[in-house]
């Protein structure tokens, strides 16, 4: 077994852009910066442009290459007019120097480009003093700066590190469909801790919730009281009433805690490569006689990927909330989504419901319990019954649909189901599938096959490494 | 349909005996008294002889005769000295009267004796004034003086429709293997309501608990706390610290109570004769496509009624629960004694449990989080996972075996079920069956055939009326 050491030596070398990488990033910031300047110098309330994000910390991952320009302006602005320049000069900025740009959206509209592998953004802020925040990304060069003062050439190293271990182990990133680390986070965990190891030797001693305050603005009652169900909290430096771990999920911690602990005593480069390769032939003997059952369906207008994560979590939720209610028990269910097309996957214990059912009446000193009675003597789906059992009346019936996609379907109808209400109607339309055989058929092939491997083997890609390592 | 009075004209016939009958039976008593007198009268002890129950009260059914002897012996008599003269004479008074007599033991032996279609016990008590009990049926002759101080003739009669009442509804017994109302209940309800339509109608509005005093020798509040989880309470009049109805199970009270409100609505004979006909032929369609298990041993020695229905009771309860433990739902079950052949029928959500389950894991913080992973990782009967939900660890396993008959003799043998000890041995070797066909096979003729039956409708008798009259 290969040592710490030897590994994160092999590791740096993926995760560290060359010096020929870093000069080729920084010239084509300083260009992008220097064409923003000049399309947005005569714009009213314009202060100034700045590169901000990894590209001005110099933390960017070598498979990551992105600059993140910022636009100031000052707090006297519209947001219709920031947002009207951004979109139009953006544009025009990132197409001047060769990219190909589109819209984005996030809490405002802000420019996405792509050059020379590279991805640039370019976004509206307003320039304010720490604590006056007027948009969600004001506070982004408080943090440059903050990082930036802190970080040493080591600790960037280190910041790398950690950006390739989150991705490898699949935490890294704040949307909502990951609920993983940020960058800033990364680097902020790196300045409390000293060092990549340190903080993963810290890591594996953790319990939820973890309190980390660098600038010890907080004692942890306060952060807690102020932060409840966070089960990380790292308060921010440029603002105490911020965590900055917000998005990160209970499970994406417990991940990032389960990984440090196997990588400390079975350290192994799959840890920031990823250890997961789909092995398509054996998706048939991986789902034999699972009870699968997938909901399909398409989303073709654009919808920020926060939101439509955020909707689809919350139907998941829900539909398996119904499921149980009716006796169905939800195993595990995972969400894909590929170029519009969205796969909700459930494994269950059963995908048909027992053909008979108890049915609960009333006690039999109710005023309606003999109607009860002459209701399902008289019923053709009365299978047995009425019986009494302790005070009450029960009747075994007839269960007249049985099948998990043809039940959901009528639920869902019926508004049964607590789905997001955007949603409802792709749901209704929605193709269901249910058997393994068919859920193979359907998806075994084609761009949900490698989401269906990972959904049937439900493993981190961090434990199928260390699984192999184990057989070897 | 019928008015009540035209129904209770009919019944009386059923109920109440023939003047030739009652001189008859009231012969015999005479008869078997004199004997026992004679039999016990140089006997040390011994007190004096008197006829009690039933008999002596002239509230016997037609179709039920019987004759209690009570042997009185004076309070300084040993136990084992009365039981022994007890099980001797009784049997050579029996005899001597050209009955077949037997053994059979309650709190303490007696002999129980047939002749000319009668049932007749004899029986030891102490003679004692009230208050002062030694054995348990020491009250029944104080009981017998009470009722025949307050029944008249109209009174006898309203006894008997309830009596039959309570067997064509099957609530009469106060027996374990019934938990409903014996024949002093029987009287002391109708002595209090002055009638059986008036005990009916005011039934039909009871929830329990109920509480009757007739001397109102407790307030209800008293009585509740004296009795507690007793679903009705009658307190004894010749003893307040006693509840005539501690016998009465919720669901036979409830049974009555529902009863006697569909009789009300709906007046019938069969109340009173038994609703319910075996029908042979439907076994099949009425079992099919369900979930039937069948356990099914011997017990050849004999063993008091009471002590093995109530450890049947108590072990078809603890089957229950570790069946639901295990993820099976238990919808009914049922029990059945002939002539020493026992059977629990159970019918189920499913009789396989599913072939996959989720096991749970520690959190990933726990020391052994690790050890739960390599354990699994490397385990043949991992399905898929481990993966992280929350904070915690879970795994898909491999069900091995999945049979609910085999899964129960397992759990029986490693000692996890909670069924009575001295029925282990028993349930160790006993037969079990699952399937409906398999079921059928077993139980379909025979001994147990009319149980089936009954098990598979799951109807109290007097609701199979009540759904004849509904659908004619």
């Amino acid at each position: 077994m290969p040592t710490v050491e030897d590994v994160l030596e092999r590791v740096i070398e993926l995760v560290e852009p060359s010096e020929e990488e870093k000069k080729k990033l920084s010239e084509i910031a300083s260009a992008l910066l220097e064409v923003c300047r000049r399309k947005f110098c005569n714009i009213e309330g314009f202060v100034e442009a700045s590169v901000e994000g990894s590209a001005a910390k110099d933390t960017w991952l070598r498979s990551k290459p992105e600059i993140d320009v910022f636009i100031h302006f000052s707090p006297t602005t519209s947001r219709e007019a920031m947002e009207k320049v951004i979109i139009e000069l953006g544009a025009e900025a990132v197409q001047e120097m060769g990219g190909r740009s589109r819209l984005r959206y996030a809490e405002h509209p802000y420019v996405e480009g792509f050059m020379d592998n590279i991805t640039v953004n370019i976004v509206g802020c307003y320039k304010v003093s720490a604590g006056k925040w007027i948009s969600a990304v004001d506070r982004t060069p408080h943090h440059t700066r903050y990082v930036v003062s802190k970080l040493t050439p080591r600790l960037r190293r280190e910041v790398r590190l950690l950006k390739g271990f989150l991705t490898g182990t699949e935490t890294y990133g704040a949307e909502i469909r990951v609920g993983g680390f940020s960058g800033y986070l990364s680097e902020l965990l790196i300045i409390h801790f000293g060092g990549f190891l340190e903080l993963l030797k810290s890591a594996s001693g953790w319990r939820p919730p973890v309190v980390i305050d660098i600038e010890q603005r907080l004692s942890r009652r306060e952060a807690l009281a102020l932060f409840t169900n966070s089960p990380l909290i790292v308060v921010d430096p440029v603002d105490k009433n911020r965590n900055v771990a917000s998005a990160v999920t209970l499970t994406k911690l417990s991940e990032f805690i389960l990984a440090s602990k196997i990588f400390l005593e079975s350290p192994s480069i799959s840890f920031f490569t990823g250890g997961f390769t789909q092995k398509p032939n054996s998706l048939e003997s991986l789902a034999e006689n699972r009870e699968l059952f997938v909901i399909m369906f398409r989303i073709d207008e654009y919808v920020p990927p926060d939101v439509i994560w955020g909707e689809l979590r919350r139907s998941a939720a829900g539909i398996k909330k119904r499921l149980e209610l009716a006796g169905f028990n939800v195993y595990n269910y995972g969400i894909d989504e590929r170029e519009g097309s969205i796969v909700l996957a459930f494994e269950l214990d059963k995908i048909n419901l027992p053909s008979r059912f108890v049915h609960r009446g009333p006690p039999v000193w109710m005023r309606d319990a003999i109607r009860f009675v002459e209701k399902h003597l008289s019923s053709p789906d009365t299978v047995a019954g009425p019986w009494i059992e302790g005070e009450r009346l029960y009747v075994l019936k007839k269960r007249e649909e049985t099948s998990v996609d043809v039940l959901l379907k009528r639920w869902i109808s019926q508004g049964e189901v607590s789905i997001s209400r955007q949603l409802n109607e792709a749901f209704s339309s929605s193709k269901m599938v249910a058997g393994w055989r068919e859920v193979i058929n359907m998806l075994g092939s084609g761009i949900h096959a490698s989401f269906l491997a990972r959904f049937l083997s439900s493993r981190p890609a961090f434990m199928e490494a260390f699984g192999r390592k184990e057989q070897a």
